[in-house]
């Protein structure tokens, strides 16, 4: 799936901006006149796959409908350290008020494209998909997802309602994952498929033979294999020249790291 | 400050909880039976100091007033590999609706008071105190500053009404740092203080002189002395040696790495 | 797929008594005594299978959180003309405030659960599942869908984002339909099945080409069959027995008969 | 009373596309590009009044602000089957996400539109006018009332804060007709009349002596006579030359038929 | 019209306290233990007739559902200066975190509380009843109606919506006041009655010609004459003793003078 | 400090307006033509400081983002009686409609700033800034406080979590005055300072050994007086002259008297 809709994608922004507003940014207020005019860039000051600057603008925007980025870089556009990768002008007390949102996002999401890209580049030539998990900051799912497209991954489920898959805390509710999944084949969705978790050769076996439509690990004949657990950016490649269809990966969006980006401002 | 409120800080949990719900839990809908009752226990897969437990019980709680979590450690507390840090018990579907978005939680806040406690532990014995930054995650800025709280450090602005300081940018517009500083002294609410970013020794001198009450960055005498920057677990010490009152760690928030926590579930 | 989220089910409840109660009952206030007791009774017309017991329930509970239904018929249940199929005491105000609001939902659910209980009985011993549609009273989505499972019905798509279906007006944008399917496959999720709507030979060898997995319209080998259109419970029937694997109609949710129901009260 | 709040009519729209679209439509995400365009057009299957175009254009306008109608009938006007009553152009993934919503809308409330102009034109040329009621479809009601007036009847009660009308069940609670009628007489708003509904010439009295306002049922001098109960098509007339001045027709919006409406997209 | 909804009534409570707390009471949190308790008693200042003890309640209910007021006084009893009206005891940074949006409710609904009483009383033994207006505080204007019940007066419209009242702006539009008055009785509903403003002998004669119920402006026979402009404690005998049925004072709700009420707390 | 965030201050507005407006203002439109144009002009029937102008605009664009105000005087400044403030024109129904919103903001607000003027002006030449207080009217805090600016005073704490300020029943709590101060100093964030109310001379001595910033009440050396209680515009200058930094007067927000402000409409 890879589509994602606009609208949903930026509908929190605002209450970003409250979270860090409150009443009002009183240094700012403090110092400058009311209309002071100023210019501010964003700058990368590392090699990274930009990420969020729809969302950037998105926060200018929000604080001033006529608060537009001109953008020198698209979203999932590699770029170098010193790249100036956008540049905006307006109300000096908007740019000052916007910074740290924009930032935030910015550098959180760059972080996880720009990651999810060397997944990508890890398995490159072989079949191998990488998808991302749920796993993802609470309240920033969409967001995340749309970075992981971004670096050229694909979304798995974007929540509990979006696809069936079985895992080990859901065999050991049913009885065996046999169980499980000959209860599921019968009660699901005829528009969906079905995933099943599998941890060793037996429970492949009771999968298969109980009708599961994507394997979880390890290989097999005439479905879909996909792989997930601790999978690193040194043993990703192992997995995908086995054979794995789609490799989830926990740290496309789990302990992201922040790209470092600046924003600087100056009259204007 | 060292206070937060418990009403606004689980007050995005709802939203969290309908991000990975949706329409509801196919998978689990697809398997059991409505009132299958389960027991579940969070399990710490490395030692760190937990943080979250209260929100992860609320994850719980939202979803069925009766979920009560029996903690084992309390959040702050540190804990061992392999220490089963809470349990629960109640109606299956419940467990599993709530397993993903407790454990991101979990993970995320106890990756931040752990992180937090390092720091603190590397400047033991020196007056220096470390504090959070508004490099937060966007959306879980109360939350995240709770678990610097628990990990030991001091929380810094809530946001942009909750502080006067000036930074670089500030001066930018307003011409000077002394202009910006001459021009906040004037017009400022009489209950705050003014903490200015200094670079240089001349900003020092001008900061200074223009009546600044916290300087952000090196010594001087009968103020407040702040340091912020790319701080890290190495160069902190000698920064507290140095003579900081206040250390702002830009890596308390950002760049988290998520504890290994995981959530084991079984009939009963 | 055959669950539905409580929560998400009754969440509107709230809404539809303030679409009523405006400011107030003002009838009842210039009438009774503030703490006055009365007793009500639902009393079934007609032969219907009930469905909106719960959300009736729902709605006096809303008003006030002592007063419960006691039923005498569960959600489901087929019942005769001159059933009490429930009643309940408490304050006199609280029952005429949720007299209206409760009937018109359940008369509205049991006119759906009656009817399609209908169409369940119509293609009794063949294979065929009759399912609903999209065709919803806005709004009532959740509440109607739950109404067709209590008549022996299965629910088809939730919204645009659960499931792939592609239709006419995608074939007429896409250029043609086996270019709207091969699209689709390509690029829709792998957790997710394609459906097609067909409306000829052509197009049935066109969709299976291109790698449909379901089929609506008549009949062909190893893939589902769905039908839609404009199928009364005369003509659905033969569907069925043509081999049809689910027969979606439009009837069930669109153009709903209300049932006859009453609600009594008297002094208590 | 004959006015209705544009604001409130359309407040609801947002709720109902979210209800359809959920977290996109994934359908035509995976066969179009996202700037394809397209033109769609609105044709009645049926000869109709006309009711809920400017709902209709609304759903397109919230999904995209530039997205407007050319309507080619109002709201309130009788076409007759074949008649294209509006058409559209625009990206083509705005119309495909508007089209289900909109449909419902206007197929809902032209049936409704169009009952009610059957209704009129059985009382023609008696003073009577055709009233509805409160049973309504919840959510729907603003909406629903407004189709009312668009087919040329008029709105009673918009709820239960807007008029005072003394039921069966109000006297059963007050212990009499009389008694209830008193009491309203005595703590009621000077601005409001007070309706009674009777059932018998005892209570005729009753009501009268008692100082009712407005009569519901039956005949008598100096007092508006108002009708409501299980009034039909055929019955209707009688009802109007026995000299009733308002007559309440639960068929106007329970048991609503859709009228046969059809939304055909094209590439363009 | 003489009810109020108790869940409209104090549906605000959560923003008034949101608009005190922001992030927290900063201060008690500085200085107590989480734990702490307290007692505090409200004590009158001033001679008053009591209103919003109720809204007081729930401002603490708010914050800690087991925090209840026990009462010495009921809303509309009319104390002594020194009385104490009512005690609480709890968690002490719950008492003073309510306080003063507590105070500030009951301080200024006890003011129109008050202010009624005093109109009631100057027009004791007349058939007159004091009334008030749409002149009321934004966002407060239930509980300010309701303060006027508590002090004996009656609930004039509640909005716009409620009732039908032709002005002199009306006219203006209209061309007349006869032809605004006219147009009203053909359209309005046929629930309400017609309350014209007049201003002069010409105007009284045009509007009941012209079929008014209700008459607002000094005495005419057969319908109810309504008061209403810039009428004091001074005048409204005078009024009242020519025959006006209901005068409408402006003063109930604008201008409010606050009781003096404080708010005593001591460790418990 | 002396910022206002617009969002904040206006996003009430459309509450306000619903509170009046409920399901539509059914006079008008029993009287108008859908598309009469009107014009309206706002006159000062006193002298005044006119506030609330901005919010008087926002009214009407609320209901129609055409309707702009053409202001002849504004937000803060001084006008005599029969000054028009402001005119407009558009659909007389949407003038209809806002002009009791419209008038009880401006007039409520106005009477804020022209008694915060009066104050300023009774401390002319003395060092004393006139502040306001918490006890503003729920709901209404933001706009008041605006209204204060206006009238040339300063803001006190926007709310609990804006500053530091211990009290009597903060004191009576912590045992001390002294142990209040001692323990707000350890705990308290480095970016503020601390406001002690004080009552007697040894209050003061304590509070200042304690380690206090802002002495409220009475003078001594080193650190701000600020001065609150029941001051008057009698008796204000006294405590100016006798060397307080900063009075906080209840009476700028507490007991407004509105001013007399007429909004006279006529077709156009």
């Amino acid at each position: 799936m890879n589509w994602l809709d606009e609208g949903a994608l930026y509908s929190s922004i605002g209450l970003f901006l409250r979270e860090d507003l409150g009443r009002g940014d009183i240094t700012t207020q403090s110092i400058l006149m009311r209309n002071a005019r100023a210019r501010g860039r964003f700058v990368a000051g590392e090699k990274m796959v930009v990420a969020g600057l729809e969302a950037a603008e998105e926060v200018f925007i929000t604080l001033d409908p006529q608060q537009q980025l001109e953008a020198f870089a698209a979203d999932g556009e590699e770029v170098e350290a010193g790249k100036v990768i956008a540049r905006t002008s307006g109300f000096a007390d908007v740019l000052l008020a916007g910074e740290r949102t924009a930032l935030n996002l910015l550098q959180h999401l760059s972080g996880i494209a720009t990651m999810t890209r060397k997944f990508v580049g890890a398995v490159e030539g072989t079949k191998a998909k990488i998808a991302d998990t749920r796993k993802t900051t609470p309240g920033l799912r969409m967001l995340e997802k749309y970075a992981v497209l971004l670096g050229g991954g694909v979304n798995h489920r974007y929540g509990l309602d979006d696809g069936i898959c079985i895992k080990a805390n859901h065999a050991a509710i049913a009885g065996s994952l046999g169980m499980a999944v000959r209860s599921a084949r019968e009660r699901m969705g005829h528009l969906h498929k079905l995933a099943v978790e599998v941890a060793s050769k037996n429970e492949i076996s009771e999968a298969i033979e109980s009708g599961t439509h994507i394997l979880v690990v390890n290989s097999s004949s005439g479905i879909t294999v996909e792989l997930s657990g601790p999978i690193t950016l040194e043993s990703v490649r192992t997995y995908a020249e086995a054979g794995a269809d789609l490799i989830r990966v926990d740290a496309l969006t789990q302990s992201v790291r922040a790209m470092d980006i600046s924003f600087q401002i100056q009259p204007g």
